[in-house]
């Protein structure tokens, strides 16, 4: 009968599948759009001069009467760090537990959005009405505390995004994943689960964040000179063992870095991280004490060449030069694409002759489950269908093969790319077509300016260079009046090269002559023939093809 | 008395120390210098449009006379890949292995000098007199057949250098290391032992490849479509036991990549490679055969855009396409920088739905000797002084850890980088400076005529792109007689960006009235102040800064 509805669910990632970065997902609900998380990534090598890259949102903007609001799992850039760009042209509601909404809001203060944005604080324990859908939580361990699973009522079943999680049993806060809840979740009956696949590659268990604090208590015990340990500035669990360690071993803490700054003021404002006032000292204070009584907490895990470690390292700190008496702590891992920094920075710390400690075994955790967990997850919450999300896609299809090794059937589990959207009606699932996604990319102030053009032309510049041939001809006398002149940039040393640039210099000319003679005389005409040309030649010459850009006036 | 003469030997890195690659070691004993190793690096990301990195031998040109010979220890681009650049320079005498000097004729006769080169083969067994010093090998295992370590006579005793190697005790062709005159020289004697840092990180013993010919077969026998497999072009161990794996699942061979043909060409005809002629095939006769009959052997284990595997992914090979049918064994490791790429073409061959068999743990091990083989070395050469080489400082550092741990004092262990000289006296050691040393960037037929400024302008260009502003003036009339006009290339969008660059049109325009007005017309002083006055309205509008290329032609 026509007053009864059939129920409509689709489930679509604007980002994080297929890649490491840019978390966005669409959960529908008949009418109800909730978007989960809006995270940005950092740019591929092949994206020159790009800042960051954030998911592309014109479906929403299209749907934005629909849209009910953003609901976000935890305060990782990977999962906030678009929030702001996305806001400005979307104004939502937007949903997250104490510690991510702190993270959030001096990001909207900073882009000026802070008033115009209406926040709603919830946690693991709230259940909330998003537009007319149920939407409650669960806790999650991760590498940032106060992370939730986010679990939206379907007449069909629960739609069950885990955000990312491992299981550690013996967590820092001591509040240990919510298993009992996922268990009921899952008795209840999950129609679709989207799971973070980051470890899926892994065998057996994450290591607990508890014993990373172990070991660095042990590297802290048995080192009487200064230590300077850096991590990653949102892994407040991590810092807060640091501080520990530093009590416990008579050290004063000094903070360095802009963002370490900001996470710490922000976590001990909000009490997730807690100390006595006295352990914390000004940057400018280390000096007051020795070296054995000083910790310094920095930036700079990645080997950024601007982060306060790398400074530091190259003695252009204003304040801390580290130098063979330090011990230096690398508590993190290396994200993909910055292993080559990041062992940079190792090696400019050995030469210095610091001590270096690295490497995931003794002072590093993953904060994603690795195979036994993901398992693990997939058996509590038995979802009717499985939507691995969150990684590569090799990632994605590791985790595939795990949740068919727990008895999901095949046809049961979509590996999805970016805008692929899966529609559920009377509890069966379909591929239903795609929705626009792609990247966007953001480079200083300018948001979706720099496009394949531009990139491509960055990347011809970064490869050979540019030659500029200027010219001034005469076209009633077919004269060269002035020129043709070549500036070279990023192509070859002037110097070096005089010949070969003098010899250009010529053929041009008797390019352009031959052009004139022959009454080949239109802009266009003239500058491909410049173009080809030269290229030629210096193709012949140098086996290298520069962009050039003939600039021909007339008098 | 002055007829006694003190020996003085002197040893060196030109390459390979602080970096992974372009491996080049020097040795002097008085009058004669003798060179280990000439090879080639892989350019960093900030060399922008750069091919390949050699060492700089401007030492060795100094002392040309004194240059008796270059003694290869094995074929592997970063010991080899520099030659035919350094023998251009510097034409010595080369001496190596059957295999690594088929490897070398090959590039000698691209790069032709192969009638001008003397190469003089050696093998395990030779003793030859190098100017006139005595030099000696042995039998280690590595990635590559035929890889032997050198041992160079001196008065003080043997100057060692191990080459690459690990300790195999199932090497696939059955020639062990030769730890027996690895002891025997040790006890001989060794002044100072130069031995391979890469593995020194990891723990324990490096897999045997046997292992991981067992891993290949393993998949073989449990795959019945057709099977790619990829792996590094001279791992010719690698490559025999795919062929019988191939044998023994009755497939035939067909091999695919320029660099892959090459080697098997080269190892096949010298006999390090050995099978029944019927079993390879050519490329365009796959289709006579089942899908489970073949076997493709093909290059781009490193995900290289333009390898082989990367068109058969792409659907852009002439001859082979990869589809859902394939399985796809990826038999390596990514190098460190192409972590990226590599998982790059792992996820394309999910996408496609092929099979992928990838990852260390099955289908690949490493050439180089862990942690229990590098004790084993320095347990077995004994070495007076020790000089960890072949790798990052990083690794270096924890090579000398290894070092202490089995009882070489600190002060006679040597950290260095390139180009530090150790100096040997009646036996005793000291550091005796700095030869020249660093990078030669080659790209296109250019051999170091690419440098820092063009580096700097290439990174700039990349960033931000470039922007040329042409102008027209009558200083007479101190007129704007055309333009100005602004060409963006690699800055933003024309057609996006219209209203900016018509603004800063207007700029410049009042920027070279004013000038002109006020008398500044130096052509230097007018384009400063283009450049200044546009850069900044720009950074301001964009938060960019692209290059800016003032041309002001006068009339």
């Amino acid at each position: 009968m026509s007053n009864e509805k059939i129920e409509k669910v689709r489930v679509f990632a604007l980002g994080g599948v297929g890649e490491i970065g840019k978390n966005m997902y669409g959960v529908e609900v008949n009418e109800d759009i909730i978007i989960v998380d809006a995270g940005l990534m950092f740019p591929d090598d092949d994206m020159l001069g790009v800042d960051i890259v954030i998911p592309d949102v014109s479906y929403l903007i299209e749907n934005e009467e629909r849209v009910r609001g953003i609901v976000l799992t935890h305060g990782h850039e990977d999962h906030i760090g678009g929030l702001t760009y996305v806001l400005k042209q979307l104004n939502v509601p937007v949903y997250g537990t104490k510690l991510t909404l702190g993270l959030v809001e001096e990001k909207l203060k900073e882009a000026g959005i802070w008033r115009q944005t209406k926040l709603h604080l919830i946690d693991e324990h709230s259940n909330i009405v998003v537009g007319s859908t149920n939407v409650s939580f669960f806790r999650t361990n991760h590498s940032i505390p106060d992370s939730v699973g986010i679990c939206i009522e379907t007449e069909q079943g629960y739609v069950v995004h885990t955000g990312d999680f491992k299981f550690d049993q013996t967590p820092v806060d001591g509040l240990q994943a919510d298993i009992g809840k996922m268990a009921a979740i899952g008795q209840k009956g999950v129609l679709c689960l989207l799971s973070d696949s980051t470890n899926a590659e892994r065998p057996g268990l994450t290591k607990s964040e508890t014993e990373v604090g172990h070991g660095i208590q042990e590297v802290f015990e048995n080192t009487v000179s200064r230590i300077i340990v850096t991590t990653f500035a949102s892994n407040v669990h991590r810092i807060q063992q640091v501080i520990e360690a530093s009590i416990r071993t008579n050290r004063k803490v000094a903070v360095v870095g802009k963002s370490m700054v900001r996470v710490i003021t922000i976590a001990s404002k909000l009490g997730y991280l807690t100390y006595p006032k006295d352990i914390m000292i000004e940057v400018d204070e280390i000096n007051k004490y020795d070296d054995e009584h000083i910790t310094i907490l920095t930036t700079g895990s990645q080997g950024e060449p601007m982060s306060a470690l790398t400074r530091m390292a190259k003695g252009a700190h204003r304040q801390i030069t580290i130098t063979q008496y330090d011990t230096v702590i690398i508590a993190a891992n290396a994200i993909p694409g910055n292993e080559k920094s990041v062992s940079g920075i190792i090696d400019k710390l050995h030469r210095i002759g610091a001590e270096v400690v690295y490497g995931q075994a003794r002072v590093h955790a993953s904060g994603h489950g690795s195979q036994e967990e993901l398992k693990l997850m997939i058996n509590l919450m038995r979802p009717k269908y499985f939507v691995p999300v969150h990684g590569e896609f090799k990632m994605q299809h590791a985790h595939k093969d795990l949740a068919l090794s727990v008895g999901i059937p095949e046809e049961n589990i979509f590996l999805v790319d970016k805008g692929d959207v899966i529609e559920f009606a009377k509890g069966q699932a379909r591929k239903a077509g795609k929705v626009p996604s792609g990247n966007v990319l953001i480079d200083g102030l300018g948001v979706g300016d720099v496009g394949n053009i531009v990139l491509r032309d960055r990347r011809l510049l970064s490869k050979d260079g540019i030659l500029v041939v200027v010219v001034t001809l005469n076209k009633k006398t077919s004269q060269i009046v002035s020129g043709p002149n070549i500036i070279s940039r990023g192509f070859v040393y002037v110097r070096e090269s005089e010949k070969l640039l003098e010899d250009a210099n010529e053929l041009v000319g008797s390019i352009l002559q031959k052009c004139m003679t022959e009454n080949v005389n239109e802009w266009s005409s003239l500058k491909s023939n410049v173009r080809e040309g030269l290229s030629r030649y210096l193709f012949e010459k140098t086996k290298r093809r520069p962009m050039i850009l003939p600039i021909i006036m007339e008098v």
